[in-house]
């Protein structure tokens, strides 16, 4: 098993990447490829012992930033990290390409690249959602599609279920709609038609979920439009980390909470952890035909390393012939 | 000023409902009429002591419940608390009708009785978004359009500045609009158009917002459609509630974190007491020619006397008609 690392993409690279990548290496028998700026590479290499047999540099000389089109740069931008490296899991250099980079030049470049899977209308980001006490649901589409249509949501469904019972080991897992009521006939003209949708599928479809009842972990897998994902995802980083920092804030306000807040401190920060997305791995991009997955541009060693370690399913599970397989069923 | 209170919808009515409106009488110099089934309401009254010229009673024989279709209902039961009550409203009989009972049934009672605003397509829901260790934000529409136009949004962002600054006191209030990403050319077809727009308006829009910063309150007017906002709302309640419960399981787990938990108690209670939505009155439905608030299905007698002392200021600073100025002024 092989994995492309982008050491030339997210806030920390090389340096986090490269020491993400080797702490992977001591659980994970695979071997690394590390793509980005040779030299930069090298010298972070050099901090570290390993196995040199498992890991590799393969350098490039440009590179795709957040703040470009995410078409043009991919279509421009060959020797950028993004491009050679998906390109790489094209040629069956590797089996997964993982990137704190661009999320729209990781999107576009796999979805070029790689080409969709036949049926696939859209690809789309499935992202693990924490669940606090429990295993975690998976939210598709995470951002990929902010418009999408019936089709669309119907796949995030099937390639979703697909995902959390290959590589999160979920047992028919349960598919909810987001919704905005309950009820089958509440919605929007896209999640009233895509119920009946969903409906006909063989699917373990549970009906609508309201997103109140979202972080209760009431279904394993959270299809919706990926405009809404997004603004889901980014309300549940956002609202914990308000309500910990006021809770920490409050809790050193004055000397009797302080003495109270040094008891609880491990209990706090096992709440903390539990939002802590670099523990659940990366977020691969479904639909498309080879491993891609999207770690948080801010990921650190931790995050790199677990994006590894959890991706190892995917690649065993063979994710994107189970997909490929599960379309093909359902048409 | 006189209010209508529905005393016959929602989880507690009319024992709670009753309870609040005696309640409020006692801060706020108005006149209550409670409206649902006479001999019901006046049996709860018999229960307190008040100042009987302050109070009177309509009886209704029908009742819509949140079941129905509310377009269907509302046509129907003509004889229902929704239908008299904001009947009530349009015949200058009362100022405001405050509710608990079927959103859907208000929402359309509200539209088709007293009719739409000029220049005004939608009549939208305005919540109040509860910011941690600050004054809350407004979002507007928190559910009454699960789908839009650009033009509506553009009108939830004029109604929703006027509310604040009118109701809530906040002077120029910042406009955002919710969307996938801070730039400007980010997100999804309607929300592209409505940022250009929104630029338009001689509104405080201070562009796009992510829902990752909407909880630290990074603007006052929350703008977006009714399906996202509805998303955000409840996902905030289900979340904030989530967490709570969890730290307090966690908290009692073991003796150490118990003597800690009872000396943060206080400070526990502190933070859900700002997510606690009875504090902060109803949700008024923007855009329609007349005052109709909306309250949570399970509001208590607390909630229906808060909902009844903040609507005073839409009453005195004449909500509605500046709303009729300002979009006259933007036309």
């Amino acid at each position: 098993m092989k994995f492309i690392i982008d050491a030339n993409g997210g806030d920390n690279s090389p340096s986090e990447i490269v020491k993400g990548a080797l702490e992977a290496l001591k659980t994970v028998d695979c071997e690394i490829c590390l793509i980005g700026i040779e030299e930069d590479i090298n010298k972070e290499l050099e901090k570290y012992s390993y196995n040199a047999e498992k890991v590799s540099v393969v350098n490039c000389t440009e590179s795709i930033t957040c703040e470009e089109a995410p078409a043009r740069a991919v279509r421009r931008k060959k020797d950028s990290s993004i491009v050679k490296g998906i390109t790489m899991v094209k040629e069956e250099e590797g089996d997964v390409f993982i990137s704190a980079g661009s999320s729209g030049a990781v999107l576009v470049g796999a979805t070029l690249i790689l080409g969709r899977i036949k049926g696939i209308s859209r690809p789309a980001l499935a992202s693990v959602y924490p669940i606090l006490g429990s295993e975690p649901s998976l939210l598709v589409d995470a951002g990929a599609n902010a418009d999408c249509r019936v089709e669309n949501l119907v796949d995030f469904a099937i390639m979703g279920s697909v995902y959390m019972e290959k590589v999160l080991g979920r047992i028919n897992p349960r598919v909810g709609l987001v919704n905005n009521g309950a009820e089958e006939e509440k919605g929007s003209e896209l999640t009233k038609k895509a119920y009946q949708a969903l409906k006909e599928t063989p699917l373990n479809f549970i009906g609508n979920v309201e997103s109140r009842e979202v972080p209760d972990g009431v279904c394993d897998v959270i299809v919706t439009d990926g405009f809404t994902g997004n603004a889901l995802l980014k309300l549940t980083e956002g609202l914990a980390k308000h309500i910990m920092k006021l809770l920490v804030d409050k809790f050193t306000a004055d000397a009797r909470s302080k003495i109270g807040a040094l008891a609880l401190k491990p209990k706090l920060y096992e709440v903390k952890d539990e939002f802590d997305y670099s523990e659940y791995g990366g977020a691969p991009i479904l639909g498309v035909k080879g491993g891609v997955i999207k770690i948080h541009g801010s990921s650190d060693a931790n995050a790199v390393k677990n994006a590894i370690i959890k991706a190892v399913p995917f690649v065993e599970k063979k994710v994107v012939r189970t997909i490929e397989k599960a379309i093909e069923n359902i048409e």
